[in-house]
């Protein structure tokens, strides 16, 4: 058993090119190199449907298991019409349930996102900030990492390269570690 | 060819017993004969990528088929996590995309929502509205229909029995009839 | 008696210079000369009390005599805190006031912002979308105006001269008169 | 010197009658006696304008001040037109200037409702919400009171004698000392 720092990053997009798959491989490279960040595939999730609740799905157990694993959550998502990603919003539903065992309650969390457009993902960013309240997480408030333009910010090898962003999403994840210190979990050894 | 009045009538849930399927009958109840309230389910859609944007999946195509014919959408939607489900989300997102070819754009709306608890799915209509901005769908304003304490508002037999909730449901889907008159749609012959 | 279309503006912010006021008499400019622009100065209504009620202050009564005359409403705001400011929403709520009475039912609006940041105003926008909903207040859905980096925007004169802002609100502009014609007021001959 | 835990109490209606003032004289009754809750009034403020900014009104500076001494902020708020009042976020914006010398960054804070709707102030407090991550301010996520129907959970002398009510109240007042634990402030022996 270690006490080793471990932080699940949830990207809101299923492609392979995403550049918010792109950030959490930044958030790897950034991180101290005692703190493991594992990077988790939404795409397996069926869509939610409550009749579904009596057998949970495999996915959705595996899903619930890594949170619970997890010191904190790193969330970096798209914006799609001007709010989070279905496909983000269907795993947040399904960790949520059912009712009374969520797996989020109390996680620390920091939101990220990196898109073609100027804003950047700020409305997704808020509109999920909102559905954090709910599943009480708490989300790092500074600096928020809206990284816009994002064609510019990466290279050819999906490298988050622009010196701006670097600095302000390092500052994002010390900002989380901290979090981490305030509010510690329990950890995953009895999950 | 007709002038018959064609409203898309789409629920947030996939649950057979969802009361936001029951207000989509009522709907069917309230409006006038007239009107054709088509009932539209959301389960048979892939989760959201990008790389299917190619060859867009029939179910896709034909949930974009379906809302150009409409002369409006009504949305009726549970609230999960403060926010609207994940599942109405990605058909949002679906129907929205490629870029450039959304299916929603101009269209008139309704919203409308019920649950168990007391705020009704106020937070997740806000949510949607702002994505119905943009959409470009101009939704009606008041009333709002957010129904709580769903159980007692809908008999055994899933019909809308209590009187203000079908009072007010009534003003929304008559004033939807006026916004249809405002922004009428050139229907669907063409498509 | 006229027909002339009357517009009222207000803009968020008191300040002499604001950027916000400059926008104002950008669309004074590009509105057609058939089109009536009234800049409305927010500046001396009191700290809304409900105990103030029973007797308005005659500056609240200006203010709902100016909104009740017009055919439109154009809102220009800064954001403060990511929100509108706080002079423009006691506005708001004096002009509501006192219940059953509010001045903003059934008008037509369109919103837009300048601010030296980037992201130039969007969170203020959303807050203000959802505000309208309350006043029953159909706004423009698209294009949204949210004019970043305004100093680069305006000349030394307070003149709009960003190509690109004018072409957004311009078509912002023509989509409110677009939304008057679909939204008839009684006009003010009678208030 | 001492290490009494300091409250700033900030209800967001100038009523004498306010619901909003009678939750923060509960709060006072709720808390610890070692717990100090200061009701301060946002009444002498004027409307915010940059102009003022160069000589901040004596106003402006003593609820700098107040903030500043404060370990938490405990907001409440009615909710006047789907948002927070004008004259909340009026206050809001004048102690976050100038820009860099906001009172508010880092301020663990609670906020609670109370209104005669059904909605409880919902959407006020999700707007304040947002608000508060542009102040780096942490709020206590759950549970959320919002107390509606108001006029039934008071008594004739304003006390709040709903026990539902002060069961979640205490619960959030509990909630935010456990924040001030987490998040110390240096005090304000200093300021």
């Amino acid at each position: 058993m270690t006490n080793r720092i471990r932080i699940l990053g949830v990207a809101g997009s299923l492609r392979a090119q995403s550049y918010n798959l792109m950030l959490l491989q930044a958030a790897q490279e950034l991180l101290p190199a005692e703190v493991e960040l594992e990077i988790y595939s939404l795409e397996d999730l069926p869509l939610y449907n409550q009749e579904l609740e009596q057998d949970l799905p495999a996915s959705v157990l595996r899903l619930k298991q890594a949170i619970k694993r997890a010191d904190a959550i790193l969330f970096t998502t798209p914006e799609y019409n001007y709010s989070i990603p279905g496909v983000l919003k269907n795993a947040i539903d399904w960790a949520s349930r059912p009712g009374g065992e969520s797996a989020w309650a109390g996680k620390p969390a920091a939101i990220a996102g990196a898109s073609p457009g100027v804003l950047g993902t700020a409305r997704a960013q808020y509109h999920l900030r909102q559905i954090l309240v709910a599943l009480d997480v708490t989300a790092v408030n500074q600096p928020e990492v809206m990284i816009g333009n994002a064609s510019e910010r990466f290279d050819a090898n999906g490298r988050l390269v622009d010196d701006k962003s670097r600095h302000f999403f390092s500052l994002l994840l010390n900002n989380l570690l901290e979090l981490i210190r305030r509010f510690p979990q329990k950890g995953g050894e009895d999950e």
